[in-house]
């Protein structure tokens, strides 16, 4: 079927991987603006900024959309992003290696779920938050991956159509946080340091390219406005 | 590298996938035959046939191998795996459809694991108990999605040269006991049976297969000979 009328398109349905931050946040903008009825993804997998997956879940229920938490473990990952034994890296070069909050597989895991319910609930569609800044640094957020993964994941499921839509993926944290200003993205509800506490360190390279990203936008994280300096 | 030694040989390392079932045990035990150096990933996601993962933890203690168990679950699966709703399936055609028992992705989900703790422990293979009987139903036991799977995982992670081997691929469930009967497996503390009761239900079509390929190498299922007919 080469045309889609306007009914059937209000029909699609998507799984949207949500992690709370400010990438995920907006792509689940982004898939809802562009008539997807969304499912939610969430993951409580012992990650050390549980902040990160109370933004997701109210985010979630702000759009008033279904959303599954998923909990599960790496007990084996030696990343900092699991382990509070490791700290969390402050200075990484985006040009340079795997950053120490790199659990391995993670996003494989992820999209594995993802791609599981999507089958489940009869999405046709998958979307992640990938985007440049990770994959410089994070090999399962590399286009060549996810293309890779979409078809591995559909010779081993009953639906073969489903198609895993990174629309981020040549965007820049910059470019991300511009077009979640025109979707109308909350971002006062999303999270991004990876320490977890009551206010953003400001210090963790999560913290420092988001900060930087409003910064070059001519703005102030909304966050950091209620924060004394 | 072309030529190993010995020592090499010794120091390999891997992943197996134990469910406690036939396959995986008989896996575990050719993998450790051949030298490597095995820890277990079991799964602990719902499923009805408990007896399953308690027998997959007992042939772990028995040959003193580390493993890991991963809680999770896959709440939006329709599955009588996992759905106690849902009757299981006791008369499947094997050149017929995908099971009752089917859930969505469930060997993704869990080979992403396998390759994240390959990564993290510095394992080289990971080993899956697919086979022939499995792959004519569930399409994540297929070679060619086997295949798929190794190239995509591989490309998502920092550790490009994993290897998923199934070396049962093309083996029916009575090639796997006369392996397993040669590797020494013992059958009594495995299990099969989908509704994990005391005792086998002699019914379900994990019973039946197990039953039958005992049968056809004039055996009886060792799980049996304590039961009164």
């Amino acid at each position: 079927m080469r045309k889609r009328n306007k009914i059937k398109e209000s029909g699609k349905k998507a799984v949207v991987l949500l992690s709370g931050g400010i990438d995920s946040v907006t792509v689940l903008y982004y898939a809802l603006s562009k008539g997807y009825e969304s499912t939610a993804l969430i993951f409580d997998y012992g990650q050390r900024h549980r902040k990160e997956l109370l933004a997701a879940k109210k985010i979630a229920r702000k759009r008033k959309i279904k959303h599954y938490v998923v909990k599960t473990s790496f007990p084996w990952a030696n990343s900092s992003l699991t382990n509070k034994d490791i700290s969390v890296p402050c200075s990484r070069n985006l040009k340079r290696g795997i950053p120490l909050t790199y659990v391995a597989g993670r996003n494989i895991v992820f999209l594995s779920y993802a791609f599981s319910l999507a089958e489940s609930i009869g999405a046709k569609s998958v979307f992640i938050g990938a985007h440049t800044q990770d994959y410089s640094g994070y090999p399962d957020c590399r286009p060549e991956f996810l293309g890779s993964f979409e078809k591995a994941a559909c010779r081993g499921m009953k639906e073969k159509g489903i198609k895993l839509k990174a629309p981020l993926v040549r965007k820049s944290k910059k470019d991300i946080i511009k077009i979640g200003l025109e979707l109308g993205v909350p971002f006062t509800d999303t999270w991004s340091c990876y320490e977890g506490r009551m206010s953003p360190c400001r210090k963790c390279d999560s913290c420092r390219f988001r900060i930087q990203a409003f910064r070059s936008l001519g703005l102030i994280d909304p966050l950091l406005k209620n924060i004394s300096n």
